[in-house]
C-alpha cells in the first residue's frame, strides 16, 4: 500500500507533488446533506497558506480549491467529494544543486532507495504542500462535527524553549498574531527567538497543543483503534512530527495512580471527573470531558547554513539550500493538527454507530430519519 | 469496526476478556515457511507473565500457549494461526463490589456507555491481560524478522523519577532483574522506589524504549502510511500508553535546525548519518540507522487507596480495590512494545515489496524463489 | 493478505485445517446486546454436518461449537466473538497416496506452488471444513438480522439436470430431505439421479438459490461496495462456486428493456415493483424487493475412479481417490451460502447508518438509545 | 464506506458525476519505475468513448485524460496518479421530466432513499460515465502487467440471442467492428438484431467475455481473497452487470466429476492441464493456464418507450425517456471489464509477494533490484 489513503468509513486519497500539476484529495463517505461551498474549505486552507507573515515563505502559493465533486445544489450527496488546487505556475526553476545530493533531515534518500529514483522539485510528495489536501478534506470533516456540536481547536503551545503561559490562554488571540498562539505576551517572545534563529540562518521547533470539546462519551474502539491510537497515527502521520501525547503525556510515566487517576462525581446530575489528567479519553474511548493533545515538530530541515552530506553515488559534498524557507514549521501546520483530528474523529464516530443492537434497531425502526 | 484486527498484509486478530475461557489471536498473511514452534512463542508470553517478582500480581497465569493452526511439520503454512492461552480455573470470584460502581482511570464507564452493559469481571477486554494475544502474534513477527536479520529490543527506560543511565547501559543486564532495566544500579533505585509506593499504597508510571537494528531502507510508506505513524498508532492501542516519541521526540521542539539535522557522510563505501535525532526514520521511512522509540506508561489505575467515584445510577460513592495489583505496568509491558513493532515492522515490509516494477519484475521472473 | 478476514465493520476470521486441531472464526464488529448462546449457532452448523445422509460423508464429525469469548451472560458485549470446533480425534491416517501426487480438481499443485509446500492432509485449509468457520460466523449474522426483521433463505435449486418447480415450492419442505430442496417431486428425481452417480463412481453439480426478505431500502454502497458487488465476493469465495447471479442473471443478457425494467406503482401507500427481474438490487443498492441470487457449484472433485495426474516431481501417474466423499456439494453448502450472505448483509447494513447527515445527527441526539 | 475505493495494494479511487465537473480517479500504490503518458490511458478511454457507431451515444464526450500527479520524466514515480476527464461543457440541460420521478431500472429511487435526495442530472454517480475513471485506473495496471507478461483480453461473446462461434474467433476483428465481436459474422448478425430492437424503440443485453494469459501460478489467496471471488467482485461493481461465472460457470452445476475435473499431465517438461473447465483457477488461485471469466449485462434500462412508474410522492405516474440512449451497453463496456481485471490482477499479484519466507528473504537479501 502506498499509504495515501486514510480512515475506514470517512475515507481520504490525497496526491500531488509540490511542483507537479496541483495537489488534491478525494473524500470518500462523507455523510449526505452537509451544507458545503467552497467558502467552508478555502477558510482552513488559508491558515496554512505561506506568504502571511516573515515566519513563513514569501512564495505566493494561491491555493484556491476547487471543488469538483459530490457537491450538488449547496449539499454533499453522499458521493466522493473530489478537490483540488492548481499551481498556478510551473515554472522550471534549476533544482541542479538538489538533483543529485541528499539533503540532511529530508527525504530524498529515502525515497531514492525505496522507489529506484524520485521527483526532485522541492521535496515532490514529502513536501509540506501535500498536507493542503488533508486541510481540505479535514474542512469537510470539521464542518460535520459542528453540526454534531463537536469543536476541535488547535494552537501554537511552544515554539523554541517559549511557552504560553495556560493563565494567560485566550482563544481569540490565536488568529491575531503570525504565531497563532492564544497568549499574546508568549508570541511576541516567540517572535524575537525565531528573529535570533533567522539571523542566525537557523530554524526552531516546536509544539501543537489541541483540545476537542462537545465529544459523546463512547467513541473509539477499545484494543487496536483506540481514538488515543487513531489520533496518534493521524499525527504522527504528519511530516516532521516526532512525538504525541495525550492529557498528561509523558509527565504520567512520573506520576503516580493516586493523582493520575481522575475521579468521578455526580456533577449536577450528570457523571463527570474531577480532574482530566487522562485527556479526556479511557480505555481508548472518548469519556466526555476535554480531549486535549500536543505534537511535537522538529526544527524546520531546510537551513542557510552549509550542511555536510553525500550525493546519490555516495561522495561526501556539501550544500547550501536556497531559496526562503520558514524557519519554523509549527503555526501553518496548527490547522493541519486541528483537521487531521477531525478526519479522525468523524470516522471513529461513523463506526461507533453499530455498538449496540438496540442502537441498530432505533436507526432503522425511524427509516434512517 | 470493533477494532480487534492491527495490520494490513500481516493481520492479528485478538480475542478473550481476562476472566472468560482465555486469550487468543489468529495471525493471517504469515508467510510460509517459517520454522516455528510453540516454544518460540511461550518465550515471549513468559516475559509477561505475572507471578514472577514482588512487582507482578501473585497471581500464578500459567500462559502456556496452544498452536491450533497455521503450522505443519514445524513449519508456517501461509495459513492463518490461531493460537491461544486458555484459562485453567474460571472461579468464579465476588464482583459486586465493581459490578455497579466506575473506577477511576479504568474503562468502566466508557464500555457501559458506548454498549449499554459491561463484562464486570476484572475490566473484561480493557484487561492488560487482552495483550498476551499480541505478544504471541509478535514472536511469530519477532521471528520472521530475526531470519530477515531485524532484531527489536525494547527495555525500562524510566520508572518514575528513576531513569537509566545510558553510560552503565547493558543489554544483558535487562532480563537479570525484575523490572528488565539494562542498568543494574538504576534497577536498585527503581526497586527503592517502587517498594516505597507500595507502602503507600500507590503505583507509579514509567517509560519504555525501544531500538530496532538491521532495518532495510525505504521500509514504510510516504504520507499516512509512515513507518513512525503505524509505530505510533500500534504503541498507543496498548492500554495505558498516554505518550509516543521517536529518536528525539519532544525534546526535538525545543532543538534548532542545525543541531537536529543529522548530516549523511560516506561510512566506508556506505551511506551513513553523523547523528541520529530522527530516531532512524526520514519522511516516514527507515533510513538504514537504528531506530529509537519510547512509550510513556501512566501508573497503574487499581490502587488500594480509597477513591470517590460513582455507580451505574451516578449517585457519588467510594471504593476500595482489593486484590493484589502490580505497583507498576512498565516492566511486563516491555515485551509487548517490542512485540506490537515486531507485527508493525513486519507488515510495512512485506507492504514495502512492490515498490518498484523493477523488485516486482525480477520478483516473478526468480519465480519467487 | 493471505485473505482469512472478510468484511468491514461486522468482520471475521477463520482459521483450521481439516485434519488439525481444529476450525474458529473470530468475529469483530457484532453490535452488544444480541442474545447469543451455543445452540443459535450450533442448529446451523448441524445443517452442513457430514453423515446426516447417504450423499454426505459417514465421517462422523462432531462439531460441536465452543464459544470462547465475547458473550456475558447470555449477551455479546461487542467484542470479538471466538467461537471454534476442535477436532475429536486426529488420527493419522496414511496420507502417502496424496501426499507427493497432484489431485485433479483440488488446490493441491496451486498450494504447492504459492508457499513452497503444503498441508497434504485431506486438503488442509481448501477443505470444505473451512467453512465451519463460516458458518458459525453467520449464525451470528443471521440472528442479528433476525432482530432487525430480515431473513435469509437458501435451499438447493438444482442437482444436475434436476431442478425444482416454482409451482410446487414449499419452504418447509426444504428441510424434510436431505438433498435441501424445497420441491418434494424434485428431491425425489435429484435422489435417483445421484444413485446413478455414485454407481458409476461419479459426482455431479449443482445449484443454490437464495431469498432475502425484510430489507430496507438503500443498502450496498454505490460503485465498488455494491450488495451484489459483495454479495459475488462473498457466495465466490466458497470453494466449488463457478458462477454467481442476481435476478434474472445470465437470462438478462438475452432480454430486452422493455421486458427487464421493472415498473414501480403506487401499492396501498407504499412503492413498489410490479416485477423483480432485477433481484431487487437497482445501482447496487437494496430496493425493498425480494432479494435472490443463484450459485453455481462444480460436481465434487474426489471421485472414486482413477485420474491422470502427475508428481510433485511432475512425472505423470495416476491417483485413485480412497475414501467415501459426497457425490454432491451442494445440500451441505445451503447453508454457507444463507451465511455467508447474511454477513455480507449485516455488514452493509451496519456501514449504511452513516450515510446521511440527518441519521447521524439524530442517532447521537437520541444518545444512541 | 461510501465504497468509491478498491484493492489493497493497488487501490483506486474514483470520483464525479455525469453532469458534474468531471469524473476522475486516484490510484495508489502503483509500481515506481513504469513508463506512462496520457497516451497509455487514452487509448483505453476511446474504446469506452460514445460517439463512435449508431450502437453508441451521439453525444460527443470528448474524454481526454489529464495526468495530474504521480509521473515525473515519463515515469511513476511510485506516489498517488491522479488523472482526470474534465466536461468540456455542463451546459444546464432541462432535468424536470425525471427530477421528481423514478426511472425504472435506474437507481434513482434507491439513492433518494439512502441519501434523502440526489444529483439527478443523467444518474447522477450511478451513471455509466463514472467507469470512465476505472478504465484510467485500469490503463495503468494493464501496462504493469505487461511488463510482467500478462496479457488481459475482453471481447463481446453474445448481444441478445447471437453469439460469437468459437470457430471463427479472430482476435484482431474485435477492434474493426462496432460491436467488438471476434466474429465478423456474428458482429454481422448482431447488428441486424440491434437495428430491429431500436426500431420497437426497445434496447438488449449481452455478455462480455474475458481470458488472461500469461499468469503465475498461485496468484489469489485461498479463503476469501479467492482470484475468482475478487475478479467477481470487480465485475459485478460494473452497473448494469447481472450475472459473472468462471471457466464453465453455471455449465459446471449440471457436469459430472470425471467430464469437469481437469487432468494434470506433463507437456514437454512443465506441469499443464489437459483441459481448462476450471477456468484456470484452482482453490481460488491462479493454475498457470488460460484464465476465462464472462459477465451478463441487462439490457440498458433507458428506452424510448412509455413506461409505468411513480413520483418522489409516490403518485402513479407515466415517463417517457428523451435524448439518444445506447441501445446495448455491452460493446462499451468491454474495456470495462478488461481494466477492472487488470486492477484486480496487479492487486493480488502484489500481495502474493509476501507468500513464502523464502521469497521474501531472497528480495531483501538481493535489496529489491
Amino acid at each position: 500500500m502506498a499509504g495515501s489513503i486514510f480512515g475506514t468509513l470517512f475515507r481520504m486519497t490525497t496526491w500531488g507533488e509540490t511542483h507537479g500539476k496541483g495537489v488534491g484529495v478525494v473524500v470518500d463517505g462523507c455523510p449526505a446533506g452537509l451544507s458545503l461551498c467552497k467558502e467552508d474549505v478555502q477558510k482552513y486552507l488559508n491558515r496554512r497558506k505561506p506568504g502571511q507573515s516573515k515566519y513563513t515563505t514569501k512564495r505566493k502559493e494561491d491555493d484556491q480549491v476547487e471543488i469538483l465533486s459530490g457537491v450538488f445544489e449547496g449539499k454533499t450527496t453522499g458521493t466522493p467529494i473530489s478537490m483540488a488546487v492548481f499551481n498556478k505556475d510551473q515554472h522550471s526553476k534549476d533544482y541542479s544543486a538538489i538533483k543529485d545530493v541528499y539533503r540532511p533531515g529530508h527525504a530524498d534518500y529515502t525515497f531514492d532507495k525505496k522507489y529506484g529514483f524520485r521527483d526532485y522539485r522541492g521535496g515532490g510528495r514529502s513536501s509540506g504542500r501535500e498536507t493542503t489536501a488533508r486541510v481540505a478534506a479535514g474542512a469537510v470533516a470539521a464542518k460535520a462535527l459542528e453540526e454534531l456540536g463537536i469543536e476541535i481547536f488547535a494552537y501554537t503551545k511552544a515554539i523554541g524553549p517559549v511557552q504560553i503561559d495556560s493563565s494567560r490562554f485566550s482563544k481569540e488571540e490565536r488568529d491575531k498574531n503570525a504565531l497563532y498562539m492564544p497568549d499574546v505576551q508568549a508570541a511576541a517572545q516567540a517572535e524575537a527567538y525565531l528573529q535570533e534563529k533567522m539571523r542566525e540562518l537557523d530554524s526552531s521547533g516546536g509544539i501543537v497543543e489541541c483540545v476537542i470539546t462537545g465529544m459523546p462519551v463512547g467513541i473509539g474502539e477499545p484494543v487496536f483503534d483506540k481514538l488515543s491510537a487513531n489520533l496518534g497515527k493521524a499525527i504522527l502521520s504528519i511530516g516532521a512530527v516526532k512525538g504525541f501525547e495525550i492529557g498528561d503525556g509523558f509527565a504520567a510515566a512520573q506520576s503516580v495512580g493516586s493523582e493520575n487517576n481522575d475521579d468521578f462525581y455526580n456533577h449536577n446530575g450528570k457523571i463527570e471527573k474531577k480532574t482530566n489528567h487522562a485527556g479526556g479519553i479511557l480505555g481508548g474511548m472518548s469519556d466526555g470531558s476535554v480531549i486535549t493533545f500536543r505534537a511535537a515538530f522538529k526544527p524546520t530541515p531546510s537551513i542557510a547554513q552549509p550542511q555536510q552530506t553525500v550525493n546519490r553515488e555516495g561522495e561526501d559534498t556539501e550544500i547550501v539550500i536556497h531559496g526562503r524557507h520558514d524557519p519554523i514549521i509549527v503555526p501553518r501546520a496548527v490547522v493541519v493538527v486541528e483537521t487531521m483530528a477531525a478526519v479522525t474523529v468523524l470516522d471513529l464516530l461513523l463506526q461507533n454507530m453499530g455498538s449496540s443492537l438496540e442502537g441498530v434497531k432505533n436507526f432503522y425502526r425511524s427509516d434512517k430519519k
